[in-house]
């Protein structure tokens, strides 16, 4: 018998709940859901007497060590401060780890630890990071494979709304944490171009957006992501010439995303004075300029922007609520957390919307005297707003990390992330058979 | 006889030491100038067997710990970095400290062990923060005490380079520590403006400028200081309806330094690939989108910032250095501190260039039922590149300090700045004396 403890059971759980149960009988697990609240999943879990679920606080380290110590493997969707006491916790009582979120360098110093233990710290290991890692080492080894020198990586993953359920001027819908939607891109985009290093400062990252051709889906957006330079040695591509790694939207919202930069809206560096008693539109108003001329808030708002008021940015920006007389009722908050607010309110998923996860790898090589590209894509669409594309790429990856750690006996050791091919070979041969698989397309220059 | 310590030599130091060497004689002090080097002072110091000079090393607790040990008190001119152990090496010791430098929370708590020992740890106590503070509460007080009800603020300041100095599409040159030229406005700017807080980002701080005009210079442009509103409960100003503080500089300079802002190169938060073996040029080409047409560096820089190519902005741009095939030579760097060095290459002050410094304040107050107006200027010019006027507005407050707290014995006594009417009013008396001082100009609204 084996014990698998799951912290955290939010948003991108149901999934990979519904795979460790699927796997249970047959493998003789047991499995303990833990989190502040587990209430919401009862009618999930309560015909499967091998799933407990524990209600508790990861602040207090007692109930962490009794949960961890009753384990054989943990898997943490908590938030990624939490990670660190639930690693060093595994390690102390030694048991394997595993979570969709990067590895600190804080959890990377474990590493010997780990490995003198013969632990397993799989970081990494949802779908970005996660199956970006696999996919893409899972390519480049096919490539260096039959002889081909690589000269250029382009990868952009995207969490997005289907076509079906884009009901809004922003064309998305908050799949996972809105806080990051907000937080994204801040500080400097690094990447390799032409064996030059390019910087984006994060004022112009939404305007420098390249157009992405996603094999069977259209046209999207992507922004480069914040440091794609530290993947040169992750991949083992250390004299590739152009290396760029990003994020998909669809057309549209960058352009609407950047007015908010611009406006200083996604700043989460100081606290707004009097926040709460205070309307959204007073709140946009601390950010333009006095005006002696009595114009309307979206007329001022418009000229600032130098933008046309009746413009998709505007619409955009109006869609979010920032003009309305409505009050905020947060205080001592930063603009960013307003604007997460927002997003909640006003892009939610409803429950019938589907999600869609798009990935796309595009490489060129040299393969004797030709130049090739090959595309290698990712397209999930959800189901609906709790089973979504998101908690799909996400949790099954993690469900499937664990099976095959718990199924070998001599497994690689200390802390990780998935660019062994002994751990990404069977995860994306099991997504394979689930219907979660790339589409390869492949083209001479 | 008295002894006073004096820890750092540098260029702001000049005018510090001479009037310490001339007070020196007939109040009975000893003066030591201690600092990494102190060579290049024996010139100025050597007729003056009261003044020692020691070469020391502030890492060394020792020998601080002497050299406190022998003063009565302590001016430290050296990087606020250093403060905190000098002031608790002063508290341990039972000696007087003061600086130019902003009171950091760390000095800050330091204020009842301080008034337990009898001891005056004065910071700010410079230009600015220094003057602004002394000049700012003399004139409140003097508008309070006569029924003023005090409507609005606006102070500005700057270290600026004289007319007849300017030789340079920036109008500007280096008359004080670089770096923090180069770091101005990050962050985000707070104000407060009829009432309601008033926020610009950094990357729209330098388009966001106020044409202002000083008594008997002319117009000058005024960028908004990182946080104005942590000054109300500092000048008793907690109900004022408008309160702004402000850097000057000459017309030309902020629209060309925000092309800087907007290129991303006075960014210090992170650290560039390779900058060492690479040029000025192709570090500037890391931050302009690829480019298909085989344009001139300066063509495509021109087009992304959407500027005419024989625009200021870009003539000012040319003149750093920025678009020159010459090496870096700096490995391990941060944008800034590229940037850091460009400026020092580019527009030093010339032996005999003459620097500017401008203060101004301007208060709207209500007196029975007029509204009225008040300005107060000051204007300094410097007399070369070493007896600058910022060397001499940073350094005479510091030494008019230390001469009263060494003259008096019931002194204020914790941690304080200069907005204490028995701190101020003695120094702003003598500051009057040697010619610094301030014009006012009042007109009914």
């Amino acid at each position: 018998m084996k014990q698998i403890l799951l912290l955290g059971a939010g948003r991108s759980s149901v999934y990979l709940i519904d795979y460790l149960i699927e796997q249970a009988p047959s493998l003789n697990w047991r499995i303990t859901i833990a989190d502040l609240q587990t209430h919401h999943l009862q009618k999930q879990v309560e015909q499967f007497p091998f799933v407990l679920l524990v209600d508790f606080n990861i602040h207090i380290q007692e109930q962490l060590t009794v949960q961890v110590g009753q384990a054989d493997l943990i898997i943490s969707l908590l938030p990624a401060a939490f990670h660190l006491v639930v690693a060093q916790t595994c390690l102390d009582l030694g048991k394997h780890f595993l979570t969709a979120s990067y590895v600190s360098p804080e959890i990377k110093a474990l590493h010997e630890a780990a490995q003198q233990k013969g632990l397993l710290f799989l970081m990494e290991a949802g779908l970005d990071p996660g199956m970006d890692h696999m996919s893409a080492l899972a390519a480049i080894a096919k490539i260096k494979h039959k002889g081909g020198e690589l000269l250029a990586f382009k990868s952009y993953t995207g969490g997005l709304v289907a076509p079906e359920s884009d009901t809004n001027p922003w064309h998305y819908k908050i799949s996972w944490n809105p806080r990051n939607v907000v937080l994204a891109g801040q500080g400097t985009a690094r990447f390799l171009q032409n064996k030059a290093p390019k910087y984006i400062p994060y004022p112009q990252l939404f305007r420098r957006t390249e157009k992405i051709e996603i094999i069977g889906l259209g046209e999207l957006e992507g922004y480069a992501n914040r440091d794609s330079l530290s993947y040169r040695e992750a991949y083992g591509l250390e004299s590739i010439a152009t290396l760029i790694r990003g994020t998909l939207r669809w057309p549209g919202f960058c352009a609407a995303w950047r007015q908010l930069i611009q406006l200083g809206l996604t700043d989460d560096s100081y606290t707004l004075l009097h926040s709460g008693g205070r309307t959204y539109a007073q709140w946009l108003e601390s950010y333009l300029p006095a005006s002696s001329e009595n114009l309307p808030l979206l007329t001022r708002l418009a000229n600032y922007l130098n933008l046309p008021e009746n413009s998709a940015e505007m619409e955009a920006l109006q869609f979010l609520g920032l003009l309305e007389n409505e009050l905020i009722n947060l205080e001592n908050v930063t603009p960013a957390q307003i604007l997460e607010q927002r997003l909640i309110q006003k892009l939610p998923l409803q429950p019938t919307d589907k999600d869609l996860v798009v990935m796309q790898h595009e490489f060129k090589y040299k393969l004797g005297n030709e130049n090739r590209r090959l595309k290698s894509a990712l397209v999930v669409i959800g189901q609906n707003a709790t089973y979504t594309a998101m908690a799909k790429t996400v949790g099954l990856p993690l469900g499937m990390a664990a099976r095959f750690i718990l199924q070998n006996k001599n497994f690689l050791t200390g802390v990780h992330i998935p660019t062994h091919p002994e751990i990404y070979e069977p995860i994306l041969a099991e997504l394979k058979k689930l219907g979660i698989l790339f589409t390869e397309q492949e083209e001479l220059l």
